[in-house]
C-alpha cells in the first residue's frame, strides 16, 4: 500500500475482483435459500449470506467515494444495485456526484423520493447544482424548499446559466477578506475556521460591496511580516472570470496559467463565485472525449440494449443516408461496370485512401482550431499546404497502385486512371477537411461533432465519382 | 480587461491579429527598403521598420510564455522566426517548454549553441530534463557541466525515466520540514523564503533521512493554534507516488482525489520529488488527445509539406494496405458482379454501415478498459450485449435497406440478400469492435492506437466477403 498509483490501479481492479468475488458468494446462496428443497439449511445459509454482505458493506465505508463510484460503472445493473443498497445512506449524495450521467440516472431510478431528497439535503449548492437537471420535478422543489434563502438564490442562479457555461460550474464556497487589514488580523480570522474550502489557494480581497479588489495567494500571506496589510501584499492583477463565460476557455486559462483557484465577478465587478482547478480537470477530460467523435452520448458500459440501440441510432441513421448517397453515385455507372468489372473492385480503394487522407488533416485543423491557431490570416496558406501534401501523397501512392492495377488487369489504361483518380480525390479530400470545420466554426457550432460524417459522405461519394467518370471518359 | 475568458480567447485572437498586422506592416517595410529605385527614403523606412519591431518588441515583453508559445504555433515559419528573434533571451527558455515538441524543434535549429546553452542555463532541474531529449549531444553535455553535483544527479535521474512514468514528470522544488517542531517555529521559517515552489498546497515532512512521515497543508498550518506541533496537526494518510508508476495513473489519482501536489517516494519511502497539478493537466490533455486516434504524431501546423508528408505516410500507407486487401476480396467475386452490377453499387453501403457501428462499439470499449471498467468477469457480458445490439440494428436497418434495393432493382431476392449481409456483417463488426482492444491490451499494448485501422480492415473485408458470398449462394 506504499503508492497511490499502485493504490488508484492494481487496488482499484483487486476491489472490483474482491466484489465481484463476494457478490457471486451471495447470489450462490440465494440461490440455495431459494430452493424448496433443502429447508433445514436454511437458516445457516440465510446467516452466510448476511455475513457476506457485512463484509462487502465493511469494504464499501473504507473505499473513497469516487473509488465506489467507478465500482458502481463497473457493475451490470443487479449487482450494481446491490452495491448501491449497501452504501451508507449519508454517502449517497457524493457518490451520486461521482458517477456519469448514465450511470446516476440508473441509481436514482432505484431510490424513492424521500431517500433522494435526503441525499440532496446533504450537498453543498453547486454539488445540487450539478445534480439538479437530474431531479425528478417533485423532488427538487422539495430540496429547494430546505434551503435557506441564499442558498436557494444560488441554486437557482447557477441552474440559470447553459451546462457550458463558467457559471455553472462555479462554486460558492469560498473566503473573502477586506484590503485594509493586516496579515496578522487575516491569521487570526482564518484560525477561527475548523476548515478551509478544497482547493483554497488564495482569498479573495473585496470591498463593502463585494467588489473584486485583488486576490491573496496564501503563500503570500505566509511569507510576509504579519504586521503588513492586505492591500501592500495582495495581487491586483489576477485572473478573473465571467459567469457567462464557456467553461472549456476558462479551462484553458487555469492550465495556461497554472491557476488552482479564481473568482469569478459579475458584470459590476463584484465577486459571485470561485472556480477551482478539480473542475476544470473534469472539463478538459470532458472537452476531449473520445466518445463524441464517435457521435455518442455517454452511455452506461451495462444500459440495456434497447438504450443503447436508442443512444447510438441517431448517428447510425446520418451514416447510412451517407452511405446510400454514395451508393447512388455508383449506381449512375452500372453501365460503365458491367463493362469492365475491375472497377469494382479497386473504386473502395480511391474512396477509402481519400477519407483516410482528409481524416488526417481534419484533426489538425479541428486541433488547431481549438487552440484558436488558425485565423483568417493563415487559413489559406494552410490549405495551399494541405492541398500540397495531397498533392505528393497522390503522385506517390497513386503511381503506386496504378503500377499494381495495371499489372493486375494487364492494362495500363486503368492504371492511369487510378493514379488520376487518386490525385484528384486526395486534392477534394484536403480540401473538404479544412472547409468543412471551418464552416462549422463559422456556424457557431462545434467542429469536432459530426465533421467526420460529413467529410466520409463528401469523400466517398467524390471518390466514386472521379474514378469511375475517369474510367468513363477514357476506358470505355 | 475584466475577465479572463475574454482576456484568453478573445484577447489572444487579438494579440495574434496585431501581430500579424505589425509583420505585415514590417514586410512591407522591408520590401521597400530592399528596393534600389528609391534610395533617399531608405532612411526614413528603416526607422519605421525599427519602430515596427520596437513596437512588436514591447508588446511581446507584456505576454505570458504561454501566450508567446501560442503565438508562435500560429505563425508560419519565418514570421515565427522573427518573433522569436525579438523575444528577450531571458525568456527563452520558459518558453521553450510551454511549445509543441515539433515548433521547439523548428525554434531550436534557429538558434546556435551558445544561446541554447543559455537559454537551458536559466531552467529548473526539472524542466531541463523535459527539454533534454531534443538538445544536440555536446549542447546537453556542456549545460551539464554547469550544473551543481545535486542538479546533475537530479538531472540523470529524472532523464532515466520513460516519457510516460512518473521520474520523468516530478519536480524536485518543494518544502520538507521536521515532525517535532511547533507550527510557530513552520510558520518562521517560511518567512525567510522570498517565494515558495508554485502549487504548493502542503509541506512535506520527513525524517533524519529524508523518510517520508505525512504531509502539513498550508490550510491546517494556517488553521491551528502556532503552539501545536507539526506532528500533530499533519496528515499521516497522504497520497503519494512511486517515480516507476506510469503518469496517466497519476493523473487519474490527482483527478479523483482533487490533489494540488502530491509527493513521489523511493522504495524506501524517501522523498525523492513533487507531482503538481499543473503538470497531470498536461498529461491528461495529452492522453486524450486526438491525433494519436488519427495516427498522427504531434505536429506543426505550417511544418513544411514533405515533413508532413513523412509524419503521415506510415498510417496512410498501413492505410493501403488494408484497402488493398479488401479490394481483392471484392476481386474473387468479379464473375459475380459481371452477372449482377447492382451487387458493386450495394456492397460499400454493407461495409461501410459495419465499420461505423463497429467504431462506435470499440470507442465505448476502449473508454472502459482506460477506465479499468473492463475485467475477464463482464468480457463476455458484455459482447453478449453488443451483439445484441448489433443484431437489433441489422434487423431494423437491413430490413429497410433490403426493401429499398429489392424495390429499386425490382428483385426482392436481392432485398433479403441485403438484409443477411447486414445482419451478418454487423455482427461480425461487434465481435471484432471487442476482441481487437482487448486484445491489444493483452498484447500490452495502448488499445487506442491503430485498433481503428485493424477494425476497419476486418469490417471492410468481411463486410464485402458476407454481402458478395451470399449473392453467390442465392442469386446467380
Amino acid at each position: 500500500m506504499n503508492t497511490a498509483t499502485r493504490k488508484t490501479q492494481e487496488h482499484f481492479g483487486q476491489t472490483l475482483q474482491q466484489v465481484q468475488r463476494l457478490l457471486q458468494r451471495h447470489k450462490l446462496v440465494e440461490g440455495m435459500v431459494h430452493r424448496q428443497d433443502m429447508p433445514r439449511h436454511e437458516l445457516v445459509e440465510k446467516l452466510v449470506h448476511r455475513q457476506h454482505l457485512a463484509e462487502l458493506s465493511l469494504k464499501l465505508d473504507r473505499l473513497h467515494p469516487a473509488d465506489i463510484a467507478d465500482l458502481l460503472e463497473a457493475l451490470p445493473q443487479p449487482d450494481r444495485l446491490t452495491i448501491w443498497e449497501l452504501v451508507r445512506n449519508e454517502r449517497d449524495g457524493e457518490i451520486l456526484l461521482e458517477v456519469s450521467d448514465a450511470v446516476r440516472e440508473s441509481l436514482l431510478s432505484a431510490m424513492d423520493s424521500r431517500e433522494i431528497i435526503a441525499a440532496a439535503g446533504r450537498l453543498e449548492t453547486d454539488e445540487l447544482a450539478d445534480l439538479a437537471p437530474d431531479l425528478p420535478e417533485h423532488v427538487l422543489s422539495e430540496v429547494m424548499r430546505g434551503l435557506g434563502e441564499d442558498e436557494r438564490a444560488q441554486l437557482q442562479s447557477a441552474l440559470s446559466y447553459a451546462e457550458h457555461e463558467v457559471g455553472a460550474i462555479m462554486d460558492f464556497d469560498m473566503v473573502t477578506i477586506r484590503e485594509d487589514i493586516t496579515l496578522q488580523t487575516v491569521l487570526r480570522y482564518l484560525r477561527r475556521f475548523d476548515d478551509l474550502p478544497a482547493n483554497t489557494d488564495k482569498l479573495f480581497v473585496i470591498d463593502r460591496d463585494r467588489g473584486f479588489k485583488g486576490v491573496l495567494p496564501l503563500t503570500r500571506l505566509l511569507l510576509n511580516a504579519p504586521d503588513r496589510r492586505v492591500a501592500e501584499v495582495m495581487a491586483r492583477d489576477a485572473v478573473t472570470f465571467a459567469p457567462d463565460g464557456r467553461a472549456d476557455d476558462a479551462a484553458r486559462a487555469f492550465e495556461r496559467y497554472d491557476l488552482v483557484s479564481a473568482p469569478v465577478l459579475d458584470s459590476n465587478q463584484r465577486v459571485i463565485g470561485r472556480l477551482t482547478v478539480d473542475d476544470m480537470v473534469d472539463v478538459i477530460r470532458d472537452d476531449s472525449d473520445v466518445l463524441s467523435l464517435a457521435g455518442l452520448k455517454e452511455e452506461d458500459l451495462f444500459s440495456s440494449i434497447w438504450k443503447s440501440a436508442r443512444n447510438r441510432g441517431p448517428w447510425l441513421a446520418l451514416n447510412i443516408c451517407t452511405a446510400f448517397v454514395a451508393s447512388r453515385v455508383i449506381g449512375a455507372f452500372e453501365t460503365t461496370i458491367a463493362q469492365l468489372v475491375a472497377l469494382a473492385t479497386l473504386m473502395p480503394i480511391v474512396s477509402g485512401i481519400g477519407g483516410n487522407s482528409g481524416t488526417q488533416t481534419m484533426t489538425l485543423i479541428i486541433r488547431g482550431l481549438a487552440l484558436g491557431q488558425i485565423t483568417g490570416g493563415n487559413a489559406r496558406r494552410l490549405i495551399a499546404k494541405e492541398m500540397g501534401i495531397a498533392l505528393l501523397n497522390g503522385m506517390v501512392w497513386g503511381a503506386a497502385l496504378g503500377l499494381i492495377a495495371g499489372w493486375l488487369y494487364r492494362q495500363p489504361p486503368l492504371g492511369l486512371v487510378m493514379m488520376g483518380a487518386m490525385v484528384l480525390s486526395l486534392q477534394v479530400a484536403a480540401l473538404a477537411a479544412i472547409l468543412v470545420p471551418l464552416s462549422m466554426q463559422k456556424l457557431g457550432r462545434d467542429p469536432a461533432y459530426g465533421s467526420s460524417v460529413l467529410l466520409t459522405a463528401i469523400t466517398d461519394s467524390m471518390g466514386f465519382f472521379i474514378f469511375l467518370g475517369l474510367a468513363t471518359m477514357f476506358l470505355i
